[in-house]
């Protein structure tokens, strides 16, 4: 009693630092280095306190309607959530019976893990190949597999076809977490829209491409029954009234996001050139950051060395990961203070 | 596969309805008549958007202080939740092992039994006596006591001297939520920042003394080593940037809260004190909301009646609460309004 045994067990996930000095170089959780739509701070100024006084719409119905506008799908098909974190935590609730398992790619966001430990049933590591993309096979037989797609922190992309197949042959639910997708070449929107989805979910998030990591908004769409069973376990007021209202905004107007994730994609091919040109070895991005080899110092070293220089990269040791450094691409003024540094650093 | 049983069983929690119309009168989810302080408008229309754009501070480091200082105690033993609807889920996940039970008062919060079932473990009630008054024996052995005080639907207070003595007998975790505290002639604060407190967490709310319900911002305060574990069970940013800085806003301004809770309290006697004059039967109410059996016609056809003429109070059928309504205490100009209703409605 007091303290249930698998929370005494727990060992907590620990995100990315967020350092307190504002003269730091951030490039360790993937943020968006350019400001949300100014829309967004007119819904903050303009914000009627009669609408903080009373409790706000618990099914979210203007930002349900407006994200299905823009997928062509319907709102039944579509969550809201206190940020994708809360989508994922539900569905280890809504999705996963006690004895079965949680399984996701192998490396991957490392959070999972501790989700599978929090829901206290067994995590199930998919391991990719050794050049870090999948085969599209799931290894065991989970009842919610959470695929990363642009996966983090490698960035690499797995086609929507190798996933459309791997779902055809799924028994669970896979869960596709698309949080880096506006940075990618392509994604599985359709797979979850399409009126034969009998197991996917599609994954968003307001956190990357449109800047609002501080707002906490994440959404997901998927077959109606699966969204129905989220809608059950979910709190009765999950994603509070000043949320919706600066995500509605943020989501009626796309190309400020698409303009914000252009220039991040261009500064992303102008990196991954200049590392590769020093021997780093770049994974192919389709995300907003780089998962890179340094050429002459082990990684761990170039992270604290950048550390102390007030540049904050992240750091995953492990023996798939430590030979490596996932760098958030930032404006291009922090990532030439990198490349800079990075100069100065790794010298053979 | 694919929907978890517990949640197949489920029969989800339905929160007060929410009209759309702008002129009803609305009494029915106990939101605060009057705005939050003009601080919290002053937060929003000052918003730094790269707070957005950046993760909010997981841990919450200014609100915690502010309310540790609040309540003189240490931050260490404050936690903070997307409203205190989270934090009832963080501590069924956190104090509550399968095979243990979570219990409440009957008739308390109608949300706690759905928590159980969320949980997947049974809900064990604790009957009032006939009064509505609750005699400190908590029924069977739960691992997690949901403890509503002041009461809701029944607004009825039970000295904190009588639920010290229960925490002492007690084996699990006494939860007391607050919600209706501030308008209260006293609470358990000082039960949960004791040093020897070893089970007792007190929960508070800005949904309803501080007008800001839309905001989803709970708290609680218990022994450290509680607090920690719902540290570890919570996602990762659970509380958004916005709503910490609106929070501490409100937080920072307690003389505002007090005016518009002694307004409430005013008007709360002033209307217990006209129904009582029609006949009909009033518990004494230590929140922002009276529990009342009108004395010639069923409440339900009260209920209903009122409802035609858009004013909106909350119904609970059932054996301990069919016969009442619990009616929110509004603006003195609303309370007109309802009182005119009723004369015109409960005639013998």
């Amino acid at each position: 009693m007091r303290i249930a045994q698998p929370v005494q067990r727990l060992t907590p996930y620990v995100p990315g630092e967020q350092p307190k000095e504002s003269s730091v170089v951030k490039l360790n959780t993937n943020e968006n280095p350019y400001l949300p739509s100014p829309k967004c701070a007119d819904v903050l100024k303009g914000f009627d306190l009669h609408r903080l006084r009373r409790y706000p719409d618990p099914v979210f119905a203007a930002l349900r309607a407006r994200i299905a506008a823009i997928w062509k799908t319907v709102p039944e098909r579509v969550f809201v959530g206190n940020g994708s974190d809360e989508i994922l935590t539900l569905a280890a609730k809504a999705f996963v019976d006690d004895g079965e398992t949680i399984g996701s790619l192998d490396p991957s966001y490392s959070l999972y893990k501790t989700l599978a430990a929090i829901r206290d049933v067994p995590f199930v590591p998919t391991p990719l190949d050794a050049d870090y993309t999948w085969n599209g096979k799931i290894k065991g037989h989970p009842a919610l597999f959470l695929l990363t797609n642009p996966n983090a922190p490698t960035g690499v992309l797995t086609p929507s076809e190798a996933i459309a197949a791997a779902a055809r042959r799924f028994k669970g639910v896979l869960l596709v977490d698309e949080a880096y997708a506006d940075f990618a070449k392509s994604n599985c929107v359709p797979l979850a829209t399409a009126a034969d989805n009998r197991c996917v979910i599609v994954m968003r998030t307001l956190s990357k491409s449109f800047s609002l990591a501080g707002l906490r908004l994440g959404y997901c769409i998927g077959p109606e029954d699966l969204v129905e069973a989220l809608y059950k376990v979910k709190d009765s007021y999950n994603v509070d009234a000043v949320a919706q209202a600066v995500a509605l905004a943020a989501l009626n107007d796309l190309p400020w996001m698409r303009a914000n994730v252009a220039k991040v994609r261009k500064t992303r091919a102008r990196v991954a050139k200049a590392l590769a040109k020093r021997g780093w070895d770049i994974l192919p991005s389709d995300s907003n950051f780089l998962f890179a080899r340094p050429a002459h110092r082990p990684a761990a070293e170039i992270f604290a060395a950048l550390r102390d220089r007030h540049i904050y990269v992240r750091y995953f040791p492990g023996p798939r990961t430590g030979d490596r450094l996932r760098i958030t691409i930032g404006t291009d003024a922090e990532m030439d203070t990198f490349l800079s540094a990075v100069a100065a650093l790794d010298k053979a």
